[in-house]
Formats: C-alpha cells, structure tokens, sequence
C-alpha cells in the first residue's frame, strides 16, 4: 500500500450504496481514517443530527448519494419518485457542502469528491428523471466548486457511467450475452468498470495532487461520454 | 410581418414572468394563437386543473418558467429559497413535457422550447441553488429531447444570460458604470441582449425550421459560455 | 418566400459542394444577393486573387469548406490525405476570418457562418483526421467569434453531422437496410436531414434575429450530438 | 517515493518545454524509465528516424508538444506562425498516435498522454490560432482514444491552462500586480498551478489506476474552463 491518504480523516456517506463500499476499502488502505455512514443522507433538521453523529472536522467528504434510476417512459414518471430522487441525491449534496465546505475553508484546505453521473452529459431517454436529478448534482459541484476555489476547498464529481455495482449494472445483467453486445456498440471501452477504478478515479480527486482542480465533473465512462 | 408561425397554436407558462411577455408579442406578431397563463405553474393535482384550463391541444409549449436567483454564499442558502426553485423551475417542466410530450407524439408533431440558463454551463459562485436547478432544467430537456425525438417531437432549450429583464437584469442595474464594466469584461458582446432577441431564439426552435433539432440546450449569452 | 435576406451580400465558397448548393438555393429565395464561388478556397497569395475575383463587401461570408472524410483506421492516416484536409478546411476558415472579419468590423456589422461538423463533438473512431480538422475549425470558430464580438461582427458554426449530401451520405447508402437500423441507433431523430434544414440553421445565424449569438458552435445532427 | 511507475518504460517529447521537465522529473521520482528526447518533434521522413532513436516500445508516451502562442489579433495571423504551431503540435501528435498506439495494441497495453491546452475549451480572444490548433489536439485525442479503447490502449490529454512555465507564464508576468488582478478574476482558484501539478495529473492518466479513462480531454485550468 502507498499511504496515499496517510493521516487524512474522510467522511463517505450512504456508505452501504453505490461506490460506498469500493471508496471505503480502497481509502482505508490508503491510509485513511474514514467514518462511513451509511443510508440515505438526511435534509431539513436531522441534517443536524447526521452531522453530529459523523463527528469531524474531516480532510475529505465523498458524497457518495445514489437512488435507483426508476427507468421508464417520460410519460410514466411518478411523482413520488421523482421527488425521492431529488431529495436522496440532489438536497444531500447541497446541506453537505453548504456545512462542509465552509468549514473545510475555515480550516483553510479540504476537499469534497460528489459521485454523480455521466447519464446527464449525453442524455439517456427512458431515464429523464434521473439525468435531470444528476444533472443538478454535477451543475451544483461546478458552481460550488468556482465558490470555493479561492478558499483552497477542492470540489470535484466523478460522473460515471458503466461501473458496476449491484443496483445499476448488477453481475447478472452485465454478463449477458444482449448486455455484453449493447457495450460493444456503446461504451468504446467494450467492458464496466471495476468499483475500485471509479474509486481510484476519487482517491485523486481527494489527494493532495488535485490541489489545482476545482468545479470539475470529470466523465468515467469508458469513452460513452466524453464531454462535460 | 412574417407569419412564420401561422396557424400555430402556443401555450406560453408564466407569461407574466422572464421571458414571457417577450415570447407572447412575437409569437403573436408572427401569426400565433397565444394562450398565455401567468403565473407560476403549479404540480402535483392542481397541475391537472392547469392543464384543464390552458385547453389544447397546442402545436408549441413554451416552458419558460422562472424564480429569483436568491443570490448570496452557498453557506447562506435557505432551504425554502432552494426548494422553491425547484419546485417552480424543475418540477413544473418535467409536469410540462410529461403531459404535452405523449399528446404531441400522438399527433405525429409538436415542440416544446423550454426558456432556461446559462447560469451552469460556466458555474457561478454566489448563485449555486440557481445553478443547480437550471442545470436540473437543461439536463431533462437533454434526456427528454433525445426520448421525444423519433416522435417528430422537438424538445429543446434556450439557455441564457445577460438577456434584459426586469428580475435579473434591471435597466437600472443595467445601466450603472459598474455594471456596464462587469459586461466589457465577461461577456464578449459587450452588451445585454434585449428579450426581443432571446424571443427569436425561441422562435426559431418552435418553428417548423428546426425539426431536426432536439435534445439541445443552446447557450444564448453573447459569448459569455460558449459550451454545453 | 419571406424575404428574410432582403439587400443582403452574400458570398458562398466552396459552394458546389457540402452545404453549398442548399445554402445557395435558400439564400437566393429569401432575398439575397449570392456570390457563389465552388471549388476550393485557396490559401497564401491565390487567396488575395480569389477574394479581388469575389468582390464585395459582404453582409454575409458563409465559409463552406468540405474534404472527403477519409475513413479508415488512424494506423493507416496518409499524410497528403492529413494535409488536404488541414489545407481545405482549416486554413481557408483563417484566411476567409482575417481577410472578411476586419472589413465588417470597419463597416460595423457582419455575419460568418462556418459550415463545421459535430463529428470532433463525441469522437469518431476510424474519422481521427477528419475529427481533428473540424476541431480545429470549431475552436477557431469560438476564439474568433469571441475575439469579434465587441464589433458587431458575428462568427458563428453549424457542426452538423447526418445532413444529406452525395459525398458523406449519399441517397443509396442512406436508403439500405443497415444504414437505416445505424440511424435507429445511433441518431435519436431516426433520420438524416435535408440539405435544406441545415441550410435554415445557416440562414438563422446569418441574419439579423441572432445578434446576440457569437463564437458559438451548434450542433446540427439530430441529436446525435448534444454537446459542443 | 510511492514508485507509481516502477518498471514503467517512459518517452517524453519535447522534453525541455512546456510540461517535460515537470514530468520527465515526477515519472523519474516514481520509478520509471524515461527517454526524454528534447526539440520539436519532426513529421514526414524524419519521423521514422525519430522513433528509431528513441527506442522502445514504450508503456506510456507523453506527447508534450508546444509552441509559443502568437499572441495577436486575428487580422495580423502569420501564415509562417499559424503553419509552425500546426506542423510542432498538431501533426506531430497524429504522427505519434499513428506510430505508437498500434503497437501498443498489439502488445496489449499502453498510455498515451497528451500535454494540449484548455484554450479552446473557452476560446481566447487574441490567440485565436493556437485555440485552433489546441483544438485540432483536442479533438484527435477524443477521436482517437475512442478508437483505440478496444485494445487496452488509453489515450487523453491533460488539457492545461495557467501552468508555470517559463514560455506562457514566465515567473516575471505572473509576479506583476496587474496578472495577480487578472487571475483573481479569471481564475478561481487565484492562482497559476506548478508544473508538478499538472504532472500530476499526467501521472494519473499515465498509470494503471486510469484504465477505464479513454479518450478524455481533462481541463486542468483552476476552474478556468470546466467544460470540455
């Protein structure tokens, strides 16, 4: 191991979800101290509570906040869904840096890796609720991380798509024949990603070699989007 | 005039607000049959009586739904001014195009222009929440674009700045010194755009001249973001 | 016919090709009056010849500049092919932007639509030069356009892609069974466009409703490209 | 030392410019074994030599291509300077990926890695020729790296703006009142990057940690640009 967050106290939530589980292992063989939390992120007053019992101050905040994606036609979305959307992934990420951030600028240094989405930099049909909720996320981590960019805070989102993991691209979906020929045609790469990729991808992101990168939403998707 | 948009008929949401009264006067200029509803545009069931009572079917939605930026520190954002944005800018466009999108589809033509920003294509410190949700905005006409688009319906976005009205840009604000040397400085044009042109904008993407375009958030800034 | 170019001068290149005869056709209905000029816009000093033979001054400059794609794998890129494609269509976009945008910047107004490509937009494996060129189109394109747009001048591109035309998508490959189940996939309008609805895109940006859109590159391929 | 590139076989370009001796220094220090060949790289007949000399094959290649910007309007572009900044940086690139990365592919594994720019990201009044070569870069780097994605070859470029060096960013320039104001305004993160931090980020794109990247343009930039 390399002990490239020797001495660096982390803060990952809904730690049981999404790439919580890969960020953990990999960021406490790196030398982290990391208080993993898991479940939903709350908002309004148990935010309050949230952040009491996480303790801190923290070097590192990964805000891993993830919902199933409720695919369907536009034409069937649910209200309730999407408001869950919205408030599992969306507000979360706004009452993490808005408590966070301010603090880690007091501190004078810190940074926070969102994961979010590549889904909303190409637009997936029969998903439009979820792209419009991650691209909330990356929107918010581009405007907060110019915020605090003078502050030595480094904000900064994974957008990732085609890693896997159980909720979205689960071991049996993935290993079909029909699923193997769709990356073929869709993710130059021809495979997902492996968990500790993405969170490798993170790891930089919350490492002292990022200083300089501040209010990017940086694509991991194999090559299926490569804008942002 | 032109009648480049005769025998159209237009609802126009919030037309007392941003860009509407804009988008009315032309639209009505050049031919349209305009039902224009002021006010914000509400969800959940009295989005049912709204929709009862702006009649149809419409050849064109304009989607221009807008909230007070609530500018001011990430540290300092209030939960109400947040969820106010969303729930008058978000929500609202997915209830939008959740509705008129399948009644369009099933007419074989339609186009929804949704009236957006610019504000998350560059990020802007200080008006995070704002971000945020316009990005939420520009993110479903993506997605929802790409859905509608072997419909033969058009679903795209005009996302702007610095276009001249009475909320974000006030001539008196306009008008001040220091407000013109923020303009030579950031935004290339060197001048706010009047609603008029933003209009054009808007009637171009609702005009049988645009059927091939979909799925686009196209920045109208004077060169202040270039990019989406 | 709705005059939309009245007492416009418009000069055309390269105008038996690509966009050229659909722009030529649409601008004349709409009013203007046409320099059309096919072949190859030359660099260096039969660049000087070429502009005296067009005469002017223009309104209107729309650099149509094409090169046949030369597909095939970047391991077997030729180097003439690489050079023709830099020499015909990155070049002549310079030489026509110095040349044309000082003169409209003296006379105070001006418009130059740049016929580019989305292709360098997503990345097109086995099109590597062709992508490269119309990068450097589309970057020069924004950088000029940006570097104009205080004088009123405005430079802006169509990156289009799937557009009709004999030398990229000529009729008896579009009309095959494989070509049209491409389309399904991979372009969510399900179609290719018109010469004449790219021609419409041009027109918008060639005339007066679009003051306020400078250095600006939209994408034109029914969404197959979103982003620029 | 964390020997990030133990056993690693290095060839650097153009290694006493821009980004080599910042990376030449970093990759040394972590392990690998770094041919550095300073001077432009040649195109044409001279390239075959160039390779010869250079050994390999090679893990990894960074193509750090450079040439100074030209600073001006676009009305005073030197054909000689617009052709010498696309025959150092843009041709040499293509000539290096066309060169290298079959063999890399053949082998089973390699990185390229691009030293372009963030220029055109934004598009820079005044520089309006390097943006477009910049771009060309840019978009070689996407088209390619998709195209290569395959064969467990990755290729992307760190895409830099507001790095030390002593060409664009001499210690003179940037120690002055007046470039301190302008980077409080134009870059968020108030400050130019050291070069070890865009080597960095080289590195990271170079390693084994970065498989699943492809085909990338990453702004590197203090929030300069966040968009590609």
């Amino acid at each position: 191991m390399n002990d490239r967050l020797a001495d660096k106290k982390v803060l990952v939530t809904q730690s049981d979800d999404y790439m919580g589980p890969g960020i953990e292992a990999l960021f406490r063989d790196e030398g982290a101290q990391v208080i993993a939390i898991p479940g939903v992120v709350p908002t309004g007053d148990q935010f309050d509570d949230y952040v009491n019992t996480a303790g801190g101050p923290f070097d590192i905040v990964v805000a891993n906040l993830a919902h199933a994606p409720c695919n369907g036609p536009t034409a069937n979305i649910d209200d309730n869904d999407w408001r869950d959307m919205f408030d599992t992934m969306v507000e979360p990420l706004m009452c993490l840096v808005r408590h966070y951030a301010p603090i880690m600028a007091s501190a004078g240094h810190g940074k926070i890796v969102a994961i979010t989405s590549a889904a909303p930099l190409r637009g997936i049909p029969g998903s439009t609720a979820y792209c419009s909720a991650r691209g909330a996320q990356n929107a918010f981590v581009r405007a907060s991380g110019l915020e605090f960019a003078p502050t030595n805070v480094q904000i900064n989102a994974v957008a990732q798509n085609y890693v896997s993991n159980p909720v979205y691209f689960p071991e049996e979906l993935v290993s079909t024949e029909k699923f193997q020929n769709h990356l073929k045609r869709n993710v130059p790469r021809g495979r997902v990603a492996k968990t500790s990729e993405s969170a490798e991808l993170a790891l930089f992101l919350a490492s002292d070699k990022s200083d300089f990168i501040v209010g990017q939403v940086i694509p991991f998707s194999g090559g299926w989007a490569t804008n942002t």
